[in-house]
């Protein structure tokens, strides 16, 4: 790949415009991640699922998809499906991963060191983030999800912030997709870091310092979704971070309100009074 | 004083206009402060000098002095001032504190309930502010600041953020000066506490919920003072605020940088290595 102005460069952006991609350059780079095959088609995706998965498995569109846009989790339920036969796209079969939780990693490298935030746990509803929180306790697991944060922006030369999220079983780690941005786990640094992740991106990519990615305490976030009104009473919990976008749409990501605690047992506690105070009960007509 | 729509109320603000009048509304609430004697102009605040305080005092300008500007530390070199014989405006007339060390508090009110920071050690230099750090160690004095803080936002019925700078000697404060409005000494709060003196004076003034004022984390500030290049290595050990002025004058403050530590010591270290960075040995000639 030519080395271009852009920060991060190209290649690393690149591999995100088709997931197969992403998800060959992990097996070419011994980087896990589960199992998949590529299908040139729906009809082929739907027969790979039969054969390879026993019908209960992933089939992602190579293109275009974010926030769970794109992705089908099948268990069995393939008459629901049916209709991908009819797409003419390139998609990733992917096997169904009974992890314990979903986990992510925020780093920043400057194309020679890096610095790794802690590791957060993340809820994700309908392949959308809802809330997370950290810093991750399993130690074995921070370390594997560090090392492969290393591997992954050296072999990509990577400059700026990045993400990687994890399925975790147990001890072990697989990646489920990489950002090549700051990213939605993230936001906690805001509060709860000595240097934001948006700070150390313009840091990285203008060639100044990287500070340390310090955690001062336990923190999280609570991500708004299809929501342009909630209670004053979040404030309490929390601080918010309105985008102002002036169109309300169902999953859109209209803010989040970042939360610190003195353990995480606090965190915990307050991301659930901030989710009843937004939500109610209506979180999963909204998604 | 009638109310209006101005937050914080007129009154609060009224007080600064002339040091006078605070000092003497400090007396009035029996609020502790250095003692003072008004003079009305120059020759008598030189002849209040001589009588009350044996040549040994501060003479400060009743109108407009911040920063320094409009204070004289007079220890019996009397020739230097003689000046002020001729100024005919209304001084304050000061007896010259012997203090351990000046401290602050930062705190904010909704009218109803307050919030302080914890207080700071502060590093004065001919009046202005170069660095502050804390919390502060000594608990009694500690409790004293809150107190006084408590009760000045009660007399005032004061709405939003203020500070209030001391003189402590052991256990003792007395107030130097009032601030109705964030503060320089409270720049550490951007990045050490949970929500900073900047939104918790926004969330008063528009009826918010407070946040609680916590401190993440020992942490303080240092000032960039007539300086309007520094070199990039002070990013390694803090946070760099630039105000983005165009002209740099003496003493003028063109922005600061946070620093954040596990420890006070760390701290303590941090704003050596950044004092040393930005002014080498000349911060005297830029004061």
């Amino acid at each position: 790949m030519k080395k271009g102005k852009l920060l991060p460069n190209y290649s690393a952006v690149e591999l995100k415009i088709e997931r197969h991609k992403e998800k060959e350059f992990y097996k070419k780079h011994g980087l896990p991640t589960p199992n998949f095959f590529i299908a040139e088609n729906g009809n082929d995706a739907l027969n790979i699922l039969k054969k390879e998965f026993n019908n209960i498995g992933v089939i992602k569109k190579s293109r275009g998809g974010y926030d769970g846009k794109g992705q089908y989790f099948i268990k069995n339920d393939l008459k629901e499906f049916e209709f991908i036969k009819e797409i003419n796209e390139t998609f990733v079969v992917e096997e169904f991963i009974q992890f314990d939780y979903e986990a992510s990693i925020v780093a920043t490298s400057d194309g020679h060191r890096i610095k790794c935030y802690e590791p957060t746990y993340n809820y994700n509803e309908k392949g959308i983030l809802v809330y997370n929180y950290g810093p991750l306790e399993n130690q074995k697991v921070k370390f594997k999800m560090r090392e492969i944060a290393e591997k992954l922006a050296r072999i990509l030369n990577y400059v700026g912030t990045f993400a990687i999220e994890f399925f975790v079983k147990d001890d072990n780690v697989l990646i489920n997709e990489f950002a090549p941005r700051v990213h939605n786990t993230g936001h906690f640094t805001l509060d709860a870091a000595y240097v934001s992740q948006f700070e150390q991106h313009i840091r990285a990519i203008t060639n100044l310092e990287l500070a340390e990615a310090k955690i001062l305490k336990p923190s999280g976030m609570v991500n708004i979704l299809g929501i342009n009104k909630i209670p004053e009473e979040v404030l309490k919990y929390g601080k918010l971070y309105w985008y102002g976008k002036e169109e309300v749409r169902k999953r859109r990501k209209m803010g989040h309100v970042n939360v610190v605690g003195d353990s995480i047992d606090e965190v915990k506690m307050k991301i659930e009074k901030i989710m009843k105070i937004i939500y109610k009960d209506e979180l999963y007509e909204l998604l």
